[in-house]
């Protein structure tokens, strides 16, 4: 069976209105990617080397691939996880376990994806089978050995115009600003200003980081107003490096504010060692407020993606590391969580929060009602398990009644797979011409504002929710 | 751009279910309208005093419609929201600022209703841009100006048979009395009992509260005994003035008994201003089943739509008062929560209780269920941020299979903006239809069977839940 | 109006789509049915006795028929509820009601099964009413008089292959052992192993149900090990009696190991009657997770359908008894209940662990991700009120996109309405039919993926997730 990338594919089975999402799809899908949130590595840019092997880049450091093998039983071992770089036998061995397991994609946005990356990327006319796996193997290892295969080639090719990266607080920002200064390169290539583990003190290591802290910021954080100092002074250091950001992800989305003489005796007694369980928690949902007032005062983009179990599976964990493919959701609560946040910043100039939920129910039932009234609130796009066709649809239908369109951020594609973002962006595109073809057919939306809407959710809502 | 209301909008986009969605739609667009839950307040039609201007009609009293502006970064002030009677000049600054924002609304119900509205009650032809404001202002303003606009004239035009509208237990209900003594006016206006307030002792004012309900129920409300008596007596106040239901929103559903010296100790407690959190909130609880008790004596049907933090945004509430946009949903669970109050009066003669939730995760988990096995309990329409077209198919989807077409209350407008009355219903109606119209498409219900759900679902479903 | 059972009935409307739908279903219309979980009484099959009266098979033991005439205003009595063998009078009186009420079933799978089974198993060409009634029921104890019509006919003629009884652990299973060594009998009726109350020492009468469960396992169960023991041995007699799996319901889903030392003073606490609330709920959390242990030893699939508030209404419990329609969903959560228990077991060889829940909720946050990551398990069939065409649909898109297809169980019946498993199971093939066809539609799959994945899921996934 070869690979058919049908013109159509996910566009609404209705002849009549796929007629019309084809045409808005048309409209839109030329247009510049911009990137907003994602964790592509920002010296693959700066350094431009080859990339590896086909299953290091395509298998070994993709969760959303990984989990349904291990689902079906292969070994993350054999799929390359944790292992750095890999041998041609071990690669082969990783490429093969996947075009063995090709039909337990069947139904998800992985098959889709890297069928549309192998298409159109590698130009492999081969579905993934026992019987093709070398052979599309071989040809994607020749394509990566190209130049026109190097990333920089590739994110031109992709028409990249604008990509956040994630990092930590204490990184130099050499590869951004590397980037930056290069006269060859003309696209922007902006850090994200990730702070969790310097906000948690119960994770193992806190104490460390906050010391890795301060000397980064040059200040001394062995008290809380050193450590807030240098919480200040890194988000300087990442907003003189073009970020527009600063993206939180924690259990949950409480923000209540503590007297400062409790958070510094927190601080204190978390650096000894002495801290309770209530009190860290306390002191975590007080720094994500604390982060709101920075980002009211340095203009950073506030994004949230709260209720997550991380690193279900100790025994992975320990095996494997962390990211590897059993974060599983709670449920979200953003109402009263974040009511003494916007109580204080939600009307605030400047200030912008995105929430983003994996935990679909907070859709209808809070997002939307949020960010359908806060000036400041916006509602992110599906993400990670819900970017998928179905999910997102769903999406569309929860929120845009209560917020509209404008309300939105416009896709967020938050991958580590460099070569998937088209083919996400590319699948967004679809399924929003999709959606509001299916306004214009029920005649809530006449033809000219569908073709106007199209083309700001891709090209607008981004830079608005954003501030790119 | 001109204002074209489609004659099919909303029904389905397949042809074939389309044709018979039309059909089944053309067969009861133009029964009367029930309204057994809504906020127009009945001095409209008792007064009958022309309408002012168009911003205070359709703009600042309307949450639904200053939210979205609010979120777009258009000031309440500016929209005339808790002004008062507005001066020309900021009337139609309101209108502009609608205009000018008009692509905010797009994909939402408000832009829905607003452009039936617009179309069809005041015929105007141009759709709200900058260039057109202040055309379609002058229009209105020119229609409210003649009698045929005025509330009474509007009412019969609408076609609505019952309005019920919500009211303070202390209200005399002279405005319903007019009514139902004026032999010009023929339709029924019934009140509704509303006692949120005199139930919640942590209320703010909550003690002037209820000695003002000593006043109106002529009995000394300064024991337990008496503020029961009061609020039967307030009860029967209401029935004899046409009343059937009695509205409850609080932020959880909880009917947790307390013996009544507890109940006398709190209630004595509450009123000096001593009573714990605690004691307050167990007294609520045992209010809401105190309410079902009466309802099972006086008749009258317990409708209940919990789980709302209301005001979300103080320092909106402070400027600019309550209902004006921050109401923001939380998790509601019914199925423990009701469970004292079903165990006591679930299968009691004559006992009504219409559930209702702007947390749609309940539809199918708890309300379906409930109503499909108690005779009291009947699934109320979707509500709020829910009464939108998508909203309202994943409600119809959800409860239908478990609670069937006959345990749902039919459409509920719930609104204050008089003049949206008929789109809404029609737009229920159209969804109804478009509904229907699928089953039978997959024959799994008949043709004749669609005919005659829809007009039940408009003529008797309402009737029979509110005891119309 | 007769009884029309469409051949297109629960295929997608659009015309393109349904060919294509209808192609599929027809591939897999004619496959053997596996019931891998279901409430049939396995004495029905070893007795093969006549069934009894047409209301006595169809009616008073199916609280998915009671619960909608109860809601209705019928009396549980009325239908044969709790009552044993009904006279003839009493048998037509309960005909009756349900033909007279049969509009209250407009929309719901039970309208659906119920013709079905009518239509396709007895041969009625009357849509029930109220003047059909008593010609229905004619002709359906007519045809139970018949030979053909006794359960051994039937079952054949369903085309069963493998049907799983649900069974008291004290259950000595003669009637499965008669089965297997019957040489006339070729089909598997399997038993599963149920042992909630016995884990709940809350319940009234544990401490009497576990004197039993000593003496059915011939151990002495005055201590805690003596209780494990017991447990282990009546297990095995389960997979002796091919048993290949244990069926598990609580309140909620928790595992929090206790230890040893702990659970053995509560179990003799409890025993004695002393146990705290507190403890028994600890002791039963404990104790799931025990059964998990069992699981990986003695390869006993674990199924869990947590969070269901049983027999909300005591006085129909008292005066029905349990399974009277009156069990009501919570809110179920999966992700940190099940994490003790994955951490051990989650990847162990030839444990498998199938999760279902009547909060749809949890099928793409925590079902669908727990599925997709470990290979023990599996997202199992929706349930209850959930297994209903636009429930399934929603299950379908839920899961399918995060944990693919070949990660659930394939349909589940369980029904202790024995003529309605095949209604069932077809209902099932139409919808799995029609998702195919939709995924094809929009290029998501190839034609050829969805003809291999429509017989996997009817003929693969359930023998592989219940090891059949």
């Amino acid at each position: 069976m070869p690979i058919h990338l049908h013109p159509d594919r996910l566009l609404p089975a209705d002849p009549g209105v796929r007629a019309l999402a084809r045409r808005l799809y048309d409209s839109v899908r030329g247009l510049a990617i911009l990137s907003p949130h994602g964790h592509v590595d920002a010296r693959l840019l700066a350094e431009d080397e080859p990339f590896g092997d086909p299953a290091s880049l395509l298998i070994s450091p993709d969760h959303y691939v990984t989990r349904l093998l291990h689902a079906a039983g292969v070994p993350l071992h054999d799929l390359g996880v944790g292992r750095g770089p890999l041998s041609e036998t071990a690669a082969r061995t990783a490429w093969r376990r996947l075009c063995e397991h090709w039909p337990v994609f069947r139904g998800t946005p992985v098959r889709y994806w890297l069928e549309t990356e192998l298409g159109e990327v590698f130009g492999v006319e081969d579905r993934p089978a026992p019987d093709t796996a070398d052979r599309i193997y071989d040809r994607i290892a020749e394509r990566l050995a190209e130049p026109s295969f190097r990333p920089r080639a590739l994110f031109g090719r992709f028409g990249i115009d604008v990509l956040a990266t994630t990092d930590d607080p204490c990184d130099d920002l050499a590869a951004h600003r590397a980037l930056a200064e290069d006269p060859a390169w003309r696209a922007r290539v902006v850090p994200t200003f990730r702070p969790d583990r310097y906000l948690e003190p119960e994770r193992a290591g806190w104490a460390k980081a906050v010391m890795r802290l301060g000397e980064a910021a040059d200040t001394d954080t062995s008290d809380y107003d050193g450590y807030i100092r240098a919480l200040e002074a890194r988000r300087r250091h990442f907003v003189e490096h073009g970020a527009t950001s600063a993206d939180h992800s924690h259990a949950d989305a409480r923000t209540d504010p503590l007297p400062s003489r409790d958070a510094d005796r927190i601080y204190r007694a978390a650096l000894a060692g002495d801290a309770t369980e209530a009190e860290t928690l306390a002191f975590r949902r007080h720094m994500l407020l604390e982060m709101a007032r920075m980002s009211c005062e340095d203009g950073l983009v506030m994004t949230l993606h709260p209720a997550v179990r991380r690193n279900h599976h100790p025994p992975t964990l320990h095996r494997y590391g962390p990211d590897t493919g059993h974060d599983i959701p709670l449920r979200a609560e953003f109402t009263d969580a974040l009511r003494p946040l916007l109580e204080r910043y939600g009307t605030a100039d400047g200030f912008q929060l995105v929430l983003f939920t994996i935990d679909e129910t907070a859709f209808s039932r809070e997002i939307a009602p949020l960010a359908g009234f806060y000036p400041s609130v916006y509602a992110g796009a599906p993400w990670w398990f819900l970017d998928a066709p179905d999910a997102i649809r769903r999406f569309q239908r929860s929120v845009t009644e209560t917020a509209g369109l404008s309300r939105t951020t416009g896709f967020v594609d938050d991958t580590r797979a460099f070569c998937s973002i088209p083919a996400r962006h590319d699948m967004s595109r679809r399924l929003d011409s999709g959606f509001l073809a299916e306004l214009v057919a029920e005649h809530r939306l006449t033809e000219e504002e569908a073709f106007e809407a199209a083309a700001e959710l891709v090209a607008v809502n981004p830079r608005r929710a954003f501030k790119l």
